[in-house]
């Protein structure tokens, strides 16, 4: 298991030590009134200073205070804007500041890959117009950059139209990948990996997403390091990605089959098993910010690697190209129990 | 002006070379149907595949399509959530992946900051216990981190009553700061200068926040590099912090002076000019994907270092802490005119 997994994984089962720390810290939480809901608050004796501004907007601390944070807003709300973005393909979040995505959610079902109305040699990559200037990722970033710009949602995942498989070429779903021994090889492989599961699973869905995950230096310290690629400097290049998987049994209300990864942004070798790269969704959820179960109840939740043997089939990058229309929906996986 | 400030307005002056780039990739564009609105787009011949799951979201991709990204909501949305906390003294977005906030605002006023009921002594650090556990920053975090709970919203400014002087205490207004020769010194200059504002215009706005600015390393690559402090690894320390200022005129519809500051986390010498980290609020913008004057009409708009001597009053910070109540409002800046 690889030292960022570690780290990430130590996070999580921290929490039980965080308890214990926060305990040491009750006695003074609780002499403490909550800054929202104080008892001790005390009436301000001085005048309420006139308002320069139309109040604007509904959130207005009441008028008993002197001064109202929130008339901000009268500028516009300063955000962060999540832009959400729905294709027919793909549904994402876009992270404004590192112009990559937050996450990029994807269908995949045994139908939906049998067919195969698109080719990707009609797909260019295009800039998302649709995020404003400033915070939009460019063709130019990615422009010598020596980084893939790598398919959140693949290609591969969209032949049911070619309309579908253009949508996944958007930049607001890339993100800056290593190519050889990354895109091009293992992260493939694991894409390859999730198609299989539409052997088993009748429905699968895909939530895929860029991390910035710490490392520790020789000093001890953890710091976050990664490069921006871009001149000027415009679009982060991630630590580390993400997928979570959902295999679902096909019944409302069915079981779930869930399993995270995470891989770093470099060369793995093809001898590495994909188990040693899962970690538990709360692992990607605490480095990430974001939540991918809240809803699920633990009743319905199984664990993938427990329900399928999680392991990649090492082809080379050019014959899975070629052959992908082909395979799809063909080959079982190697270990992966075919539902055909 | 240092190397970080000329990065991130290189980043903005380039936008008009970036309109270049884009006329170089137009032909590609305009010859691709975008994503969204494809008028190529074929009929997808693969069966509808039965859902598994009964839609639990309004957002649905029409029922041509094989596939249905956005059902995974039906597991809960992923996010990001930006926690929106408004107290007394201050509104706040907190970012779930940095355990910072994105911003806070606030607002001060003469007669705010005239009125004295409250002691910072009474005033004790807190968890923000709103936010989710696995995203909250502790106590613990900080505790012999090397770096000081850095108000971003001042407890100084909220003096007009304990309720809101303790509402700044809370860890989701923090950001680690270097203590010596930036929170207890040169960031307390820049804070006591925008308190004298309240001495030329009525109502003065502040948003305050964290910003993560690449550098470029020897090998000519820019990268962002910061520590996150905590066992496991928890908050991240900003490279820099970002302070936008509205000096209000108090007339509804009337000028609004506006600087944008930004000032490395790290010693800053206080012969430093404050003019040196003045930046356009584009660069802030950029560089926190945030907007912050998107709805303030161009002609409403001041250059608030044209309308003020932009200038820091150096004290002792023991000083300052002692004699903060009784200076307030009774002494004007170095070289800011005093309304009064």
């Amino acid at each position: 298991m690889s030292k960022a997994t570690l780290a990430i994984i130590a996070a999580v089962s921290a929490a039980t030590g965080a308890a214990a720390t926060a305990a040491l810290y009750s006695s003074r939480k609780d002499s403490t009134p909550t800054p929202s809901a104080s008892p001790t608050s005390t009436t301000p004796t001085a005048p309420r200073a006139p308002s320069p501004v139309t109040p604007a907007t509904p959130t207005r601390t009441p008028l008993t205070h002197p001064v109202d944070p929130s008339g901000l807003f009268q500028y516009g709300f300063p955000g962060p804007t999540a832009d959400l973005r729905t294709h027919p393909s793909l549904t994402l979040s876009y992270d404004r500041r590192t112009r990559n995505p937050h996450w990029v959610a994807e269908h995949i079902t045994p139908a939906s890959l049998a067919a195969s109305n698109a080719d990707r040699r009609h797909s260019v990559f295009v800039e998302d117009t649709s995020i404003p200037e400033p915070f939009r990722a460019k063709l130019k970033d990615y422009f010598r950059s020596g980084y893939d710009r790598g398919h959140q949602v693949p290609a591969a995942d969209a032949k049911w139209s070619q309309e579908a498989m253009d949508s996944t070429f958007v930049l607001s779903n890339m993100c800056p990948q290593v190519g050889e021994g990354f895109n091009r090889d293992y992260w493939a492989h694991l894409e390859d990996f999730c198609r299989r599961l539409t052997h088993r699973y009748p429905s699968v869905r895909i939530v895929t997403g860029p991390l910035y995950l710490p490392k520790r230096d020789s000093d001890g310290k953890w710091r976050v390091s990664y490069e921006v690629v871009g001149s000027p400097p415009n679009v982060s290049v991630p630590t580390h990605f993400y997928k979570v998987v959902f295999g679902e049994d096909g019944r409302t209300g069915g079981e779930v089959a869930v399993g995270a990864f995470v891989l770093p942004n470099a060369h793995i070798d093809n001898a590495k098993p994909l188990a040693e790269f899962e970690v538990p969704v709360e692992a990607v959820e605490r480095a990430s910010g974001l939540e991918f179960a809240k809803l699920l109840p633990a009743q319905r939740r199984k664990r993938l690697c427990r329900e399928v043997d999680c392991s990649i089939l090492v082809k080379e990058y050019g014959d899975r190209q070629k052959s992908f229309g082909r395979q799809q929906g063909g080959q079982g996986g190697r270990g992966l129990p075919s539902s055909s």
